[in-house]
């Protein structure tokens, strides 16, 4: 099978685009998936695990948000010569799993999924070719309470994570009232269609004038380069722009706006109502605009999705690497996609949800100081007699009987300095020490490594210095004098 | 990249030896891997992940239990034509991470980490190409100590998961022991070791005289066939029947044993001392034989690893597939491996490690009957009325706000006895039932759906038939009365 190029030693390092995850990076993340789950399963959803591999055929060519075929994905022959590959999402293989196993699971079938996924795309910055994904989704429900329901779990998520409210919202739009939107101009021709989208995804960076200009005659960009138009009259760009600029204070204007916009279309206002009754469910729920808001200007994914289509934004400012302020951004969405399942079956089953961007939303959390960084290591027993490793390891196993996370020095334990280097490399609170002589005395030291580090780093530290940083106590007393320590810190 | 054969509706099935986990079987999963996380944290140990996908030369050959060298693994060209593969186990990417990131990393390094492994091998019964691994190594700590806390920390994992001392037993046993026993054979040729070492595995099967013959001119297996002996004079078999029959009844019997037959070697003189410390320090730490035994009949593993091998093994009795007793066997091994990062670096850096083996010890646990199988569903909320959707969803909010598992029926409500079916089949406790006549007394019915089923199962059961099934309360009790009701099943 694989051919090994020879080389007398290989290069210790991940493949490009990937990378190694350690300590609290690790710890932080399942404890993150461990609250979300709990949400999810508070609302009734159901774990589900498929494996990282499914054949080419089953993934198929869903990935959301590129127009390419099979690239982007990680693929291989087996010995079959049939065609495997890395799932690229969860989504694919839930739409795979429903259609294997949907004479056994309840219909609707509500599903969290959390795991890795692959993409075999560019590298780059904050970019792996291996991240996390944190989906839920409903199958087989039409209504749209399903995907009210999607978006107040997403708002529960958030806040289970310490987010408080206010700095996030839920915006929530709906891809038919970008249908109604194009019925609206006289574009029917998917191919404009396809422009139209283009062009409404660029909102942000150029403005409403920039739009116009966009879906008419063309538009030279700030580069000084002239970017071909749509070729739509003016009187055209009329409905998009109204759908682009339709945000009101309130859910209520919001929906007048959009009605406006999509005149006289049917899809159009089949859009609006459905907009009009997740608001009015969510409301019933406690959900008001304070957390989930109707947003024309949210456009990822309108081309993907089928109906509504919703995303999650911190709120809060950061700092970016050049000290600029600026706002996260997007961490989770989600829509409803009706045909994901037809590939397989040959029928339509309705199905909605959401994903969450767990390492994006890690990344916000450490960078607000909301969540850890570092951790307290554990108590380091130091070794001063490499023959009686035996008492050390007594008394690091009384430690952990009581619950304290604590180890014995393990390497070359010939000189001291580096068993005490060692222990400030693991972040330890505590080292114990047991010589020849305590032995004899039928006692042990025992040094708060952490006012030992703060009376280093300031001498003169008045409220600490009459503090002593070393303790010597009977053998007896080692686990409850540690505790005391620890206490101190906790 | 892949070719994808055209046909006009792909299969919905996994690939060959993969399959998908439903509910409790992840959340099981899950929960266990946490449990034992929370253990090896304890002892010190650092959480790492690394990602699936690894370079092929950085993997090597290194898969314990085969000889074939790149068959056995998932591999691929990524673009710029450098081979990756998916890991095969968590250790040669330990080697690997260890090699890159030494620098910064403490020594000795102890580092557990936790995920799925790919082998591309011939599927069979309960044998998937993917299934988890859960790990705890050290590196860079060369003494026994090291080795002794893993048995311990081994131990301990086992109990934390619900297996009770005298359900399971750690054995160890140890590579120069039997280094030592092939030089008191006066075996020094590497063809002739290994056969020695075959013979040694089938110990179990073949027994005492199966093994002499075995060493010897060969033997006539039971299915006739004639198998050819090592060709060793009858003499030269001793060493390897007494070590192979020197378990007694303590470690002392046990190490006594074993000191007669290494003889004069060195090499064997060292593993037995080794033992003899292994069993020392961990007697100081309280993990006697009750928990921890010497065990020579330890082989498997013996070939890979360099010094100390240990096994944990469920002694209770489980039924197997044709109803027959036997015991469930091993569920976790490791063992020291000196040289595996070498490879990179050229330094040796002695370590050591465990493998807990989760997917057989949840098999174990389930056969058992100790863990859960099915879990109680969510209460649902039923639809009585489609435009009154809202009212249906502030219910279901106040339920899960009281930390209540609870969904409204999703799918198309007309029929009223699907949804009491699909509550059925999602094993609900309790609906919730609010028509137009309840919603205008101000009242909700709530169904226990728990003695229902009771009641219809057998109607005329004395104990149950006076309480009633369902309740009507006012509206503003439907928390309560819900949770008085799940707090009877509890």
């Amino acid at each position: 099978m694989a051919k090994v190029k020879k080389s007398p030693r290989p290069k210790a390092q991940t493949p490009k685009g990937f990378r190694d995850y350690f300590g609290t990076e690790v710890t932080e993340r399942s404890e993150m998936l461990r609250a979300i789950a709990g949400v999810y399963h508070r609302y009734g959803f159901e774990a589900l695990e498929s494996s990282g591999v499914e054949t080419v055929e089953a993934l198929g060519k869903f990935l959301p948000d590129v127009d390419r075929p099979n690239e982007g994905v990680f693929a291989w022959q087996d010995e079959d010569e049939n065609w495997m590959a890395l799932r690229y999402d969860l989504t694919a293989p839930l739409a795979r799993v429903y259609a294997e196993h949907r004479n056994d699971l309840p219909l609707p079938y509500r599903r969290f999924a959390m795991g890795p996924v692959w993409r075999n795309e560019k590298p780059g910055p904050g970019r792996y070719r291996q991240f996390y994904q944190c989906d839920a989704d409903t199958v087989g429900a039409a209504s749209v309470a399903a995907d009210a329901e999607i978006c107040a779990m997403l708002s529960d998520c958030l806040e289970v994570l310490g987010i408080p409210r206010g700095d996030y919202v839920v915006r929530v739009n709906n891809r038919k009232v970008l249908n109604g939107v194009l019925e609206a101009m006289g574009v029917s021709d998917d191919a404009q269609s396809a422009d139209v989208l283009r062009t409404i995804d660029k909102f942000d960076k150029v403005g409403e004038a920039g739009v116009r200009e966009l879906l008419g005659k063309g538009r030279l960009d700030a580069s000084g380069a002239y970017i071909d138009g749509v070729g739509l009259a003016p009187e055209q760009a009329e409905p998009v722009v109204a759908f682009l600029t339709s945000k009101r204070d309130s859910n209520e204007a919001t929906l007048d706006a959009l009605r406006d916009a999509v005149g006289e279309s049917q899809i159009g206002a089949e859009g609006v109502d459905e907009l009009a009754e997740m608001a009015s469910l969510l409301a019933a729920q406690g959900y008001g605009p304070d957390r989930i808001i109707i947003d024309p200007s949210v456009v990822r994914g309108l081309g993907y999705y089928t109906g509504p289509v919703f995303e999650a934004e911190l709120t809060f400012e950061i700092l970016d690497e050049k000290g600029r302020k600026r706002q996260f951004g997007s961490v989770a969405g989600g829509g409803r996609y009706d045909d994901l399942v037809k590939r397989f079956t040959g029928q339509v089953v309705p199905a909605t949800g959401v994903s969450i961007g767990v390492d994006r939303l890690l990344a916000a959390l450490r960078e607000k100081g909301r969540i850890g960084g570092t951790e307290q290591g554990p108590v380091v027993v130091t070794v001063m007699d490499k023959a009686r490793m035996a008492d050390y390891q007594a008394m690091v196993a009384e430690l952990r009987q009581a619950g304290i996370r604590a180890e014995v020095y393990l390497g070359n334990p010939k000189n001291f300095g580096n068993q005490l280097k060692y222990a400030d490399k693991r972040l330890s609170p505590v080292a114990v020490i047991e010589g020849g002589d305590e032995k004899e005395r039928g006692v042990v030291q025992i040094k708060d490594l952490i006012l030992g580090a703060k009376l280093a780093e300031n001498a003169t530290l008045d409220e600490w210095k009459d503090r002593p940083s070393q303790y010597e106590v009977p053998r007896g007393d080692l686990v409850k004098k540690v505790q005391e320590i620890l206490d101190l810190y906790a």
